[in-house]
């Protein structure tokens, strides 16, 4: 059962987890994936947590039956729901994006954290490093898929959320795979504060438990299949929007799940 | 059956339709009503239109189970997937938000529209009124929803979507239930332009048929219970941004649809 050849599985609500799944491509070339885009059902931001957790144990059955040799959550608000347990219910390992970049943070002093709705409110990341600040966030997600990243209109929003940060924050969470694009605007809000993105923070750890299980791929051709729940022409396009070719698509229904 | 104290039912996939609600209780102050948020699966505009014909049906049933003499339809995105079918095999009027404004808009000129992704692709206002352009808006929403619509953030988002606009536009559909509130911001945007919003029109659609069909309460108090998908207090929260007193509000599970 412990065949490396196997393809990894990365999900997330919509396209925002392709940030980590571009940082895993690139630490680690010889691994397939599927990507599990849980379009129909996004945003998961601003739902219940226990609805969250309940499509996280979903997608991860499914997954599972396409027989992947390890989970990567890729969504801020999924391992703020779904985290420890999933990890040790499931015989594979299971990777959240928030340990990751939590343990990079503790070297810096103050350290603030923007998200959604629910990874703020979920305090999940207080399990890992001390908080001084955080903030929702909810009109990043959709200036992302807007393209809008380095538009005036971003950096408007940006000042918004960010005028009551405290003056002497060192460090800032970007809790959400969405803000990876919103970096060049978010320094310039807030210049000389070290901006922690969860990509590769969560593609090295990833790379390192590989290694470690001796669960590396030897011959893998680095495929990626995408799977959406909801309409796939939509996923593609927003997906293209955002700098990633997708080749190989195919709908999953929820009752599939 | 033609009890007409029963309540109205509103639906809509979240807090937007409110204004079609607040329009109604204006119009119509002595009728009770149930407006559903359909919470848990907002937004609508995103998700492919099969999809959001079922949640409409769905909806539609229970709201029926729970004795309502009409249902008014307070989403654009639902009105122009689940109509006219749905008026066609349910035995109490239903309404939907798309054709008393188109109507409006009949004695303009060039006529533009301005929704979410699905009611512009969907082409249903086409049905009833010459579209001569028509753009996808999908930041309004967020920006309403974080009580946004008169900051220098929506007038930055509403030049960048208006600017191709043709000169000579004589009127505007706000084809979404949110955007009443940008008003202010559109006029400015584009000043002359005719504003057209769907609540009033929609409202005085309502009174106008129930009073010819002899449905008027004779005796309702102005009553609304509130039923919601997903999290009460969130939703709570939100419709008191938008200035809507919640008094009575009850969660509904999805399998109760």
């Amino acid at each position: 059962m412990k065949d490396p050849r196997r393809p990894i599985g990365v999900f997330d609500s919509g396209v925002g987890g392709l940030t980590v799944l571009s940082a895993l491509r690139r630490a680690l070339p010889q691994e397939d994936f599927f990507y599990f885009g849980d379009t129909a059902r996004v945003p998961y931001g601003s739902k219940p947590l226990s609805m969250v957790r309940r499509f996280a144990w979903e997608i991860a059955g499914f997954l599972l039956r396409q027989g992947v040799k390890a989970i990567v959550v890729a969504c801020n608000t999924a391992s703020s729901a779904a985290l420890p347990d999933l990890a040790e219910d499931l015989s594979v390992p299971v990777f959240g994006v928030l340990e990751p970049v939590a343990k990079a943070a503790r070297g810096y002093g103050k350290v603030g954290l923007i998200g959604t709705q629910a990874t703020v409110e979920s305090r999940a990341y207080e399990r890992y490093v001390e908080v001084s600040w955080a903030k929702a966030c909810p009109l990043f997600v959709p200036l992302v898929e807007e393209g809008l990243w380095d538009d005036p209109v971003a950096l408007l929003v940006a000042r918004h959320y960010l005028e009551d940060a405290p003056q002497d924050l060192e460090a800032l969470i970007l809790g959400c795979t969405h803000y990876p694009f919103l970096k060049g605007t978010l320094a310039r809000v807030l210049p000389g504060v070290r901006l922690l993105d969860s990509a590769e923070a969560t593609a090295e750890e990833v790379a390192r438990t590989l290694r470690r299980e001796g669960l590396l791929n030897p011959e893998g051709q680095g495929r990626v299949v995408h799977l959406v729940t909801g309409d796939p022409e939509s996923y593609r396009n927003l997906a293209e929007r955002l700098g990633v070719k997708v080749e190989e698509l195919k709908q999953v229904s929820l009752e599939e799940l």
